[in-house]
């Protein structure tokens, strides 16, 4: 039997206790120091998946980013709040010794199990060259790479039009968009999308600000994520943008787009902005 | 000195221990036999206010609807999760006997104190006709007045080109937007708006499957407001929309815009939609 893919390992829980799960945060997953949020709500999530029967998915996820998880060992303690027919709601906290990094409340259900029929919608797929037309994560340049190690654990193909920040010409659109997958492994089969990944898809490309000339970190103050299907397998496409930023804060609304071209995931995240760069 | 606006009056909450606050939840906010849940999130986030000391303005909320609120009493748990230098986060918990009816998470702040500057903006307030020409929540039929206690403790001026639901004629965009303010009651000053006000005009509006065809409820599953600036004196201005409807779950997104034209309030919930009616 094939090893479990990265992301699953990495993000994988294992009970302890009723209710408490241990989970230890990878540095294959960083940016700069502390451990992508996208990553850690995931691996929240699939402590919080493994205390609901029957409601295998998470619909929505909010995460609450308390201080910077690191590499290294973590706990996550989670609690049902209520157990209904189509959907169960949890909370859950992520904690490294005396820290708490993340507290977490979602509601869970099935979604093969919901109604179907008509989709309706106005939202519309990102427009993006191919993925060989795109910049590749692994074409950063090597000091980079060091300080993200998230760089070399997804495949990440960034449109052109949208990477100008990378050579000091950003778009001032406020929009990064591109291509996403988890990387093909030597022998092994893809490790196609699920609900899971959504929560990363939702946070995985670099902060919006950069594309409007504000270099630096962008931590994250709150992230929910609204898993709308089962993503089909293959390429997901990603948008990130932000429409406004003001007193040191901006919004960042991320669309998952599966291969098939349904919209997968929604994801709104309040984050501080940069220091704005000097002129 | 005058009485307090029945908005202060009617989500106001009275300490009865460590951390624990008890409130009356009334019908003069109920849709149908359920209070609002705009209004419920700012009765939990009033409480949460006083257990932050400098921290007074709710930057980002975000509640799970656990079950329907009803009018009556309740009790708002509130726990600090984290008190750092410029924002602290607390989880609150409203409950009515035995039933929890929503748990919330919230990051507060003090959004004088922020630092300002340049406001970066793509977004475009609602373009609405004056509030003498949009149609009135006081032009409601008494029968529906009678089934939404709301309706008259609010004062809301719908643009007369987003309400054809109401006659049979639903516009198929999935876009309510108006003007609301609190009523201005006989003698008083009038109540003008401020950040706890935004949490309910962010989930003031009808369903905005109305505006696709489907009349009745749709009860809200998760609701996150983000709080971006003070609001000026005067009517605010709300557009209410979807872009997604799949498997019997929509997003609503919501702006919330103050008289000066900014963008004050954000706010995204998912919701269950109606059954949508036969053709």
């Amino acid at each position: 039997m094939a090893d479990p893919h990265p992301f699953d390992a990495e993000t994988g829980v294992t009970p302890v206790a009723p209710g408490s799960y241990g989970a230890t945060l990878h540095d294959a997953w960083t940016i700069g120091s502390a451990v992508n949020g996208g990553v850690v709500l995931a691996t929240a999530a699939r402590a919080a998946a493994a205390e609901l029967d029957g409601h295998p998915h998470p619909l929505a996820v909010t995460g609450y980013y308390l201080s910077a998880a690191q590499p290294g060992p973590a706990t996550v303690s989670v609690e049902p709040l209520r157990r209904g027919g189509s959907v169960s709601t949890v909370m859950a906290s992520v904690r490294q010794g005396d820290e708490e990094r993340l507290r977490v409340l979602a509601t869970y259900g099935d979604l093969d199990a919901l109604p179907g029929g008509e989709v309706l919608t106005t939202a519309t797929p990102p427009d993006l060259p191919p993925p060989e037309d795109c910049v590749p994560s692994s074409a950063a340049p090597p000091e980079l790479v060091g300080r993200v190690g998230l760089l070399t654990s997804i495949d990440l193909r960034l449109d052109p039009s949208t990477v100008g920040w990378a050579v000091g010409q950003p778009s001032g659109r406020g929009m990064i968009q591109g291509w996403f997958r988890l990387p093909v492994t030597d022998g092994a089969a893809p490790r196609e999308p699920d609900p899971l990944l959504l929560l990363l898809a939702a946070d995985a490309l670099p902060p919006v600000s950069f594309d409007l000339g504000m270099p630096g970190w962008a931590p994250t103050l709150e992230l929910t994520v609204h898993v709308r299907a089962q993503p089909v397998p293959g390429w997901l496409r990603l948008r990130h943008a932000t429409r406004n930023v003001a007193d040191g804060m901006m919004e960042e609304d991320a669309e998952v787009w599966d291969s098939a071209g349904r919209l997968v995931a929604q994801g709104r995240q309040l984050a501080r902005t940069p220091r704005r760069r000097p002129a």
